[in-house]
């Protein structure tokens, strides 16, 4: 069965690039999909990307087929793998439907709640596709030519959830073999609170604003943004993702217990911790180079408003991430709070908890 | 009249000694109160201040009694001066109530609502001293040395209101003479709303709050701190006070209209503005060392908590400023909703925009 898979992975930045050239030196046959020609023009040309670093399946050539016709890209393939930022999430599923077929599984790599949001949309017009999700993209990696990309690290334990999550057994079954590093999550409200991102990135921007504006991102990211005062912010932020998650009976890993997990990091608080972080330091990532960067038009309105959001319908509250989205908001001009994905959004308003897990467990009540 | 006023001036800081001095030179008896001995010990060794710059009554050397014994300091004067930050204005109070006359006038020189709050102490155990406040203190000072104070700009126009304003011009009448910048204010509501530090000094550092913790303050604050996007944070702030005075019938000036008025800034908005403020630029005020410094622990409690809080009484949102007081109150560790001066504190809640109005013109309902 392993060679009879086909992939198609839409959006060609930095993880669709790691992601397409991987899977084909796996074996499987891989359609990258980009919305603009010009950033896949250079593969198609040379039919494929030369992968180098820490991949799953190696260094060398892979053979990947480019393209910017949907239906080329999706046609024939058994599973669809998006890799686009959560703001091109509804036009990849927009630009999908009238190609997809029931049996293909539609996995999005980093969740931010896509599943239920477009779950829904799916559902409405008669599409019976299982949609699935990971918490995080398995890939750090980063474009390094026009037909060449570095992995620079993999995710040793990755949760995937499918929407249902009766599901998830199934999907596992395929993407198992192909990833072993995917543990099956709780269900896909799992999958999006487990998701890092948006508890690290609006607070530390935030925090940051007027030295990202004055140095256009100039600084050490995490190491020169994390002061003491700054870690008991993402600590607050991070503890009212952790209590929605309990009250939706899922224990999602807390920041600090990643920090230690994922980088061996020591220390009392999460400023310590993160000022241990190897990657983190001199090394580490700049900051943004201004607020239209996903660590504010990803992490907000498709990270902390669903967890707000969320928080209203349970009552579990969430002041600190009601002020940095609010914060936002004025900062970027932009109603984050009606942008972002909200639970009537998602297609939760008016339901109990009970009614919550049943939805995500059965995919209707 | 002029040479019979005697003052007390409560609180040796820059403030004070600038105003004590000023008002020697004037020729008025000043004794000069500091809580703990040590910051007077040398002027009271010396029996006065240097005053050097450009105060009032020009530079010299001013006779200044100073003392830590409140009852030498106020029992035989006209006037209490309070010049210390708004955490100090309860403690001066109490301190005082043993020694009080009820002819005695005190002005805050910086209201930050105490008049309402603390004149609401005072009524309730009968005393009668009319309070009166401006709206910021009349001296930009620095202390130079034990017995020398350097005032490098004097407001050329100060709101002061009496609480109740029904007693303003009586205040005024004799306060004139003294400081001619003087100028009648609605009320004591309006002074305490006219305060800009508030607006300033809370989301700037909020929004520099990893890089002052790395460089503990060492930027240029107003400079370095405010990009287009700080800028726009300190305009929605800006927006909800002008918003929550103009509810209660008050015009104050806003943020651009007093960068304008005060330094002939120009600019389109108020990163424009203050990138073309002189005083702000190269040679501007540094940075807070760290998040105990009064442009949080003044700023938020006394200033922007007040504003939040009658705001909701009144039916005014005020979003950002929630927010800035929710991070500080994260980051500090403290909950300056609870800490500050709420409208139940001020005496308020309950009351109608009306009976409000009432209350500050009349002095009771």
């Amino acid at each position: 069965m392993k060679n009879g898979l086909r992939f198609a992975v839409l959006g060609a930045g930095h993880g669709g690039y790691a992601m397409a050239a991987d899977l084909s030196l796996a074996g499987y046959e891989v359609n990258l999909f980009n919305r603009s020609p010009k950033p896949i023009e250079a593969i198609r040309k040379r039919g494929g990307i030369e992968i180098t670093g820490e991949a799953v399946y190696g260094e060398g050539f892979a053979k990947v087929k480019a393209t910017t016709d949907m239906g080329e890209a999706i046609g024939d393939v058994d599973i669809i793998m998006i890799t686009v930022p959560a703001f091109g999430h509804e036009f990849m599923i927009d630009k999908s439907i009238p190609h997809l077929k029931d049996e293909q599984i539609i996995v999005f790599n980093t969740g931010n709640f896509a599943s239920l949001r477009l779950g829904h949309k799916l559902r409405k017009i008669g599409k019976k596709n299982v949609l699935a999700e990971t918490s995080i993209l398995i890939y750090s990696s980063r474009i390094t030519g026009p037909t060449s990309v570095f992995v620079d690290g993999l995710k040793r334990k990755l949760p995937i959830a499918a929407f249902p999550s009766k599901k998830t057994k199934e999907v596992l079954e395929v993407l198992g073999n192909v990833y072993p590093q995917l543990i099956a999550a709780t269900n896909v409200l799992e999958t999006s609170l487990e998701n890092l991102n948006p508890i690290f990135h609006p607070a530390i921007t935030l925090l940051n604003a007027g030295l990202t504006e004055r140095t256009m991102g100039n600084y050490v990211f995490y190491k020169d943004g994390v002061g003491p005062g700054v870690g008991r912010t993402i600590q607050a932020v991070d503890d009212e993702r952790t209590g929605v998650a309990k009250e939706l009976g899922l224990r999602v890993t807390s920041t600090t217990e990643w920090l230690y997990l994922m980088y061996g990091a020591k220390g009392n608080n999460i400023y310590e911790a993160i000022q241990n972080c190897k990657p983190y330091l001199d090394e580490g990532e700049r900051g943004p180079k201004d607020f239209h960067f996903r660590f504010v038009t990803e992490d907000v309105p498709y990270g902390l408003v669903p967890i707000a959001s969320l928080g209203d319908l349970l009552g579990v509250h969430t002041p600190n991430i009601k002020a940095i989205i609010q914060l936002w908001s004025t900062i970027n001009q932009t109603d984050y709070f009606k942008e972002g994905y909200t639970a009537k959004k998602l297609g939760l308003s008016g339901l109990t908890e009970q009614e919550i897990i049943k939805l995500a467990t059965e995919g209707s009540l």
